[in-house]
């Protein structure tokens, strides 16, 4: 199950980036499971930035992808079937196994690979399979590969998630290209995600990395899909500087910076999209907050309320769970009789309580549509932060309590 | 569908405590739906104490009976099918409206009347109904009702909750006797929870709301079916002294909190075991934590991951979800490394991976049973607390989302 229908536009290539995908036999048999993404050698000023899991038990392959980052990465390597997550010094040795046998292959430091994993908790690395695996994906290495990509990093995704766009910066077309991944898995264990997004524009690491970091904080950091954080999330950002276009002007930053969120939360909305058992894209508007912590903390409140999600599931404007879930949300002195809720426009709640022209029937409508837009202003100041969610249907306990083989 | 078989003992009358139940027709035809418990009038000596709801969105009732209940009360009246929460103004003026009805019946003040309603949230009480259906209450008022006030406070219950304990106090027998409801409706909004316990000890008023709210902090804070913090939740507590048993010497204080503690934890467990759609009770006990909040926030956060309640309604003693949760609680510096967790007592997570001698086909052998023990231990201190929740199935969203009539 997927909301909505899915369109995929053009897809540009990112000059001096290649993408390998093979099937390894990693967990199931004739499944794309492995893919192998190279940084061109000659990408010298290539830029590399990333963003992790906050999940305290993060998975080896995230310890390690953290460390190699800052050394001149040439090779993503990532496999789906197992997270090598709660596996110990294990399943640490193991992914270094893995990183050590492409690096022999391709010549290059053991630490200019970095190693990604997405599937079930605890159990360890067929480390043999993905070894045997990487001379296919080397082979398969193409700047055309981005949609098989996007494929062969799925887990119980129903579609490839890949989002590309073009934009000028200083006379010179530069391309974004992306791939992620999201949220579940046949045999379920989390809703990991991952992302890999490459650009030819010419861009500091430094900045590079702050860009990431701002746009993953608006894209990535605000979908929830169940609130279970992931072992495994990681999200790397390549710039390799084909394009020529330099971009370190503040009006270059500001386009780039622009074009690379718009990709970015394009990849975020794909997951909840596709979230499990989703029938619904729901985004969760916060105005008139005091602060940014105060607007999330509402809109993560409303949005993990399995009351609220039951209740979108059902397409029933059930505004007195919204209330209920803002009400014990942790935001202190909150003036109730300020509060105004609104479903795609129409005025459900105002002073605290039901809106004097509200009708069901309107609202009952609106809650048919597979993209909703609840908002909720505060009357308490005038920051914004808007929360993208699912809802919460028989095929999510189907898909999390069902299987596991 | 609830845990377990429901075993009740004798109930034990309190002196100077009445109970009066109708069907007043209030949502639903021929279904007990109003309770009124008296206070008698010469249990001058009587303590009354309560706890309520935190969330800000907190129902007209909760609101009135926090301020009546320093007014020496002398009656709570409750209804069920409609919270009266989200209801504004009005729905203020509809409760004062029912106590003052009582009031002038009973010819006592407006101010020790205690109002308590749960049921749909936003819509408004159907007053007449109530005041219709006051005098068949007070008609039926008697020391003997427990159990029917236990059927009489019911929304999506599927089993009456009470619970009766004797101890001896200074050498005179004290009887505890309460009542709770919870998790659900029909006509689904929240997951309301009221009790009332009474006892005929001689106990003063600021010791009686001591004793209520630390047993509160052990029993009723401790359990959480969906994490939806109610807008109607409240807790009344009643010593009548009847029995001439004074609690005031440090031993017989002990002694009281003791039993009065286990009848509220009884009473709560009773609420986890009809959950919504629940299978399962589960009891989260963190250990080795360094302070309570700490505990409480990890066992809170297993609890309420959607991953963690599908994974025990599927009997699959899937581990890596119990430490991605703890992975993402907020605990600050963690050492993963120290993390031990077991099932039953079966040690299933060692050094923060799979324990050596795990044998999953021993998991899963104790994952079929109702009441199942995740124990957690953290490594970090000597502080231990227990949380009690259930699991989450396809009548959770079914209950949730299917009805709303």
């Amino acid at each position: 199950m997927a909301v909505g229908t899915q369109i995929i536009g053009d897809i540009y290539p990112v000059q001096g980036v290649k993408l390998g995908v093979t099937a390894a036999n990693i967990k199931y048999a004739d499944k794309k499971d492995l893919v192998v993404i190279e940084i061109a050698d000659d990408a010298k000023n290539a830029s590399v930035a990333g963003v992790f899991t906050t999940n305290k038990f993060c998975a080896a392959p995230v310890q390690i992808a953290q460390k190699h980052l800052k050394k001149n990465p040439r090779y993503l390597l990532i496999n789906t079937g197992y997270a090598n997550a709660g596996t110990g010094a294990k399943g640490y040795e193991q992914a270094i196994d893995c990183c050590q046998a492409l690096a022999e292959l391709q010549n290059v430091n053991i630490e200019q690979v970095l190693p990604f994993s997405t599937g079930v908790i605890g159990e360890n690395l067929p480390v043999d399979s993905i070894v045997a695996g990487i001379p296919d994906a080397i082979e398969n290495l193409s700047e055309d590969n981005w949609p098989e990509a996007a494929s062969g990093i799925m887990t119980t995704d129903t579609r490839p998630k890949v989002v590309s766009v073009q934009t000028e910066i200083e006379g010179k077309t530069v391309s974004i290209t992306g791939i992620s991944k999201g949220a579940g898995m046949i045999r379920p264990n989390m809703a990991t995600m991952l992302s890999f997004v490459a650009t030819d524009a010419d861009i500091s690491e430094a900045d590079l990395q702050h860009m990431l970091t701002e746009a993953t904080e608006k894209s990535f950091n605000r979908i929830t899909i169940d609130g279970d954080t992931s072992t495994n999330d990681a999200c790397i950002a390549i710039a390799t500087g084909a394009s020529g276009a330099v971009v370190k002007s503040a009006e270059a930053k500001q386009k780039f910076a622009q074009a690379f969120q718009a990709v970015m939360l394009d990849l975020a909305l794909a997951i909840v999209k596709d979230g499990e058992g989703a029938t619904k894209c729901v985004a969760i508007a916060v105005q008139e907050a005091q602060s940014t912590e105060e607007a999330c903390d509402i809109a993560f409140t409303i949005a993990h309320s399995p009351l609220v999600k039951t209740a979108l599931f059902a397409c029933d404007p059930n505004w007195g769970r919204i209330i209920a879930a803002i009400g014990r949300a942790p935001i202190k002195e909150l003036d109730v009789d300020k509060v105004r809720i609104f479903l795609n426009g129409i005025q459900i709640v105002e002073s605290g309580a039901l809106a004097e022209n509200y009708i069901e029937a309107k609202a009952a409508e609106v809650m048919q549509q597979d993209h909703i837009v609840i908002t909720v202003q505060m009357g308490r100041g005038d920051v914004k932060e808007t929360v993208w969610t699912t809802d919460f249907s028989y095929d999510y306990v189907k898909i999390n309590a069902e299987y596991r083989s």
